[in-house]
């Protein structure tokens, strides 16, 4: 009976690409682990990019200085 | 000062039913262990149901598999 | 279908005391909430006292703050 | 940059199947929303038996329960 | 390549101490630990005032109990 | 009442250092927020290097695709 939470930052992850990301995990963990679909359950985060950090920043200013050449 | 998490699907849960939620852990935890209701934390997350995935799919439709006779 | 962690200190919780944690917790939601126990995961990690800080303290200092009269 | 949680009873699972579920919910993640392996973590917790719990038991008293007849 | 997670009230907190809590604890983690910025993670949950308990309480309600002489 | 969870690799960390972390972020939501240290908790959990997955590898494993020249 596993239990699965995904973060990702909040930028417009569609319907399906949710469907497909509970589907993909939920077959891994049976396929590896043997574990049942109907015990297993999996839960999507979307987090505001201004509350997301990395290298000390918030994502978006993050990745600006990742751009830069 | 235990810590509790409790993730629900967003359903039209009220504010008395939260409420009622807060009070019945956090009593839980003082007749049990002890712990003193003061230092003990409960929050709550309504989890949309494209978010809350199980057996392999978003909440809303695997109940409509649950359904077919 | 909810999922619930409890986090408490490891304090030599017994085995009963999980059970009728587990248990308080899946009759609250059913009772609040109508949620099924057969869908009702609750998780119960025991953290080290160590590992717990409030007051800017482990648990362990801190608690000796309060007693100084 | 996601961060996954993969929360497992505790029954034997070997390094080799750790790494599969590792690998493949970061394959996942890429395949499906173009995340950079480079910055998906995954983190897996084991869970002992007697801290989890569904249907208002821990988990071995509840599959108990599934084999009566 | 840690991963932090902020949970606090929602209270008008802006983005510049989001910043500043991204920053700190990025810091932190260099100081004490030699933990490289790259690849640490810190995300913040501001949670609804009726989403948080204490004292068996919603906080409102219970900052309420605190205000009387 | 923030509550704050710090997740870091297991390797060797000092009771001393993880007084540090507990310290330093209470001392930062204080500043920061203006948070009261007595109903701040801190919770670390040390992670062991074949549970933290990074780059679609166990932490180890990714870590020698780095040191290749």
């Amino acid at each position: 009976m596993p239990y699965v939470n995904i973060k990702i930052t909040r930028e417009g992850v569609t319907q399906d690409q949710k469907s497909a990301l509970i589907k993909g995990v939920t077959d891994l963990l049976k396929e590896v682990l043997g574990k049942s679909p109907a015990t297993t359950f999996v839960v999507i985060n979307e987090v505001d990019l201004e509350d997301w950090g990395i290298g000390g920043l918030p994502v978006e200013e993050y990745r600006k200085t990742l751009d830069k050449p």
